[in-house]
């Protein structure tokens, strides 16, 4: 039997800087190397955020945005071997293909396959699967978590454990892993070492957790809402700074809470000024930062090239360092055997007709995640 | 015997941008965990002039400058043990006193047991061993090599081969260790693999050297200088390119030459734009960019954060992280093995009288390497 034209439930962003829209959009039918996913749950990120605020260069309107989801493949296109039908997966904004230069290199989970394609909101044909009265609508990081199905490359799936509760590991698909993975891939945390975390959303709190469970000796929380205190200290913060409880450089201060510096720091807002602090709180001689937040187009992070001559190092993370189909999966079965907790990352639950509400929730500071029920 | 206050001949900085001018000073005894070294060679580092300029913020006059030389020791202080009078030695601005947090630490060469005084023009006690007519004159980067006698703290002296010429290690003291251990040390190149170098003075032929012997399978050796291009060539450069024969940013050029980037670049000229195209001309996923190049004060390097988060590095080297006392004997071993030159580099020699001369070609760019005889 074919696949069929699909009628879906989606929350459409029609234009920069517009609350979505609930729509009825056409699904097509997988093609070759694609598979139609039914969407179980979705994280809201502030990436999804980010892009609707219209200062993400790559963002095209209109669009399906979300990529932090879980599900179940509904059907697949011609050629598609590595997942069936009923299986469980998790969406990837960063594919695998497992051939490409990246792929191959053994140095990062970059995956250049689709790319090309995935930043203009186009499958890897060129074309999109969403549309409305025959209008196009765009895909968005690959994913388009907030339709109810969507369609992905074969290599933008994580087939896992279909015992997980895809209303928790959905958030596996980016800010949980983000953060986790930034520690444990992109820096590689040893035990005793002291880390400082600069924001204290999904991403900073992962952080928090990837940190406790790397043993770090001293892990140091910064954000200026304090209400997010609790929750840092309660996974693992054993410091809790505001910034603006202090009349220096919050880089100044650490480095004197620290005696001389963190070993890592991590970035976890996309402000390219707290970029520079979280560098400059970094220990002389081989301390480390790992910026995981995105700015705004066209900012830029700057330094004196005397605090790299002097020892520090200056990195990034895209999705934690994970391959995703490769090492996703071991993440769900470590969430499996209690490892680390997702619900405390779940500070609100919806249906997808109130997704505007988790968008003003995030905006208000009031969320850490809110996860969309469908 | 106790050692005496011995008259030495030394050209003085007396003020920032005027010429060095001949002086005999006053070199007192070495002091307790101190040495006194009679200078055989030092070289004319881009370093020296850089602080005579005025730029270089730390830099107090009148000073000696001059910190790439090589030595005996004349007579030795109170406690001192691991030289004797007679030993050949190395001079070293970073010194490796094996007990500092740094030192312990096993990820840096950058001990601070004297950093603070030495950055103030002083030994450790707070006083300079250099007066002349009872006026104080300052130490420089800890060695000051620019007067036949100078007074060292013991941690700052690597002990090395008495058969080594010290006319041509003395090279190994700051220029050639900084450009070949920042290759091996700082960014491990492995064989094969692709490096970008700026800048063809003493550092970047030595970062040359260094990768032709790590087996780097491309070399591109970018300089606005063609007249360094032929020694480049004969060290190991694969490719040399002039920046000026471009009508785009130079970092495209390199992107588009190796297909999507460099694994490695060297900035060893400290301008803070080179250091963007150095860090840009990496390649995605994975490619790094180390700064050995001192840029002047109150300059900052930029780039947008997402070259960072899409997988490249930014880090710094000095001394190209070689511990001085432990691992630059074993440098002048290799050298004496044959396993790479020297005298390509110096390009001239001259009596301590003739320096302002060196510092003129270098200025000129006529020079990698001049070298004092005294």
């Amino acid at each position: 039997m074919t696949a069929q034209v699909i009628k879906s439930r989606a929350a459409v962003a029609w234009k920069a800087g517009e609350p979505l829209k609930m729509e009825t959009v056409d699904v097509m039918p997988p093609q070759k190397g694609e598979v139609r996913v039914r969407i179980v749950a979705t994280g809201v990120c502030h990436t999804d955020a980010f892009t609707l605020s219209g200062d993400d260069p790559e963002g095209v309107f209109p669009a399906i945005l979300g990529h932090e989801g879980g599900g179940i493949v509904e059907s697949i296109g011609e050629g598609v071997t590595s997942v069936q039908v009923g299986d469980h997966v998790i969406p990837l904004y960063t594919a695998e293909c497992g051939v490409c230069k990246f792929c191959t290199s053994g140095k990062t989970n970059l995956c250049s396959a689709v790319r090309e394609t995935q930043g203009k909101g186009l499958m890897p044909d060129g074309t999109t699967r969403f549309s409305i009265n025959g209008e196009p609508i765009f895909h968005y990081m690959g994913c388009s978590t907030f339709s109810e199905y969507t369609v992905l490359p074969e290599i933008s799936l994580a087939k896992v454990n279909p015992k997980a509760p895809l209303e928790e590991v959905c958030l596996l698909g980016c800010g949980v892993t983000t953060g986790m993975g930034a520690v444990a891939n992109t820096a590689n945390v040893q035990p005793g070492d002291t880390v400082a975390i600069f924001g204290l959303g999904g991403i900073g709190l992962s952080a928090v957790i990837g940190s406790a469970m790397a043993k770090a000796g001293r892990i140091i929380a910064i954000d200026i809402n304090e209400s997010k205190f609790d929750l840092a200290k309660q996974l693992g913060a054993t410091d809790v700074i505001n910034p603006k409880d202090f009349d220096k450089p919050i880089q100044e201060v650490i480095v004197e809470m620290t005696d001389g510096g963190v070993d890592y720091s991590f970035e976890c807002v996309g402000n390219v000024h707290l970029m520079r602090s979280a560098l400059e709180c970094c220990h002389k001689g081989w301390g480390e930062s790992i910026i995981i937040g995105v700015a705004g187009a066209g900012q830029e992070i700057s330094t004196r090239p005397f605090q790299l001559v002097t020892g520090r190092v200056w990195k990034g993370s895209a999705f934690g360092g994970v391959k995703g189909r490769s090492q996703l999966p071991d993440y769900v079965e470590r969430y499996m055997n209690g490892e680390f907790k997702l619900n405390d990352f779940i500070t609100h639950t919806m249906c997808l007709e109130d997704i505007n509400k988790a968008f003003e929730l995030m905006h208000e500071g009031k969320s850490i995640r809110s996860v969309i029920h469908y």
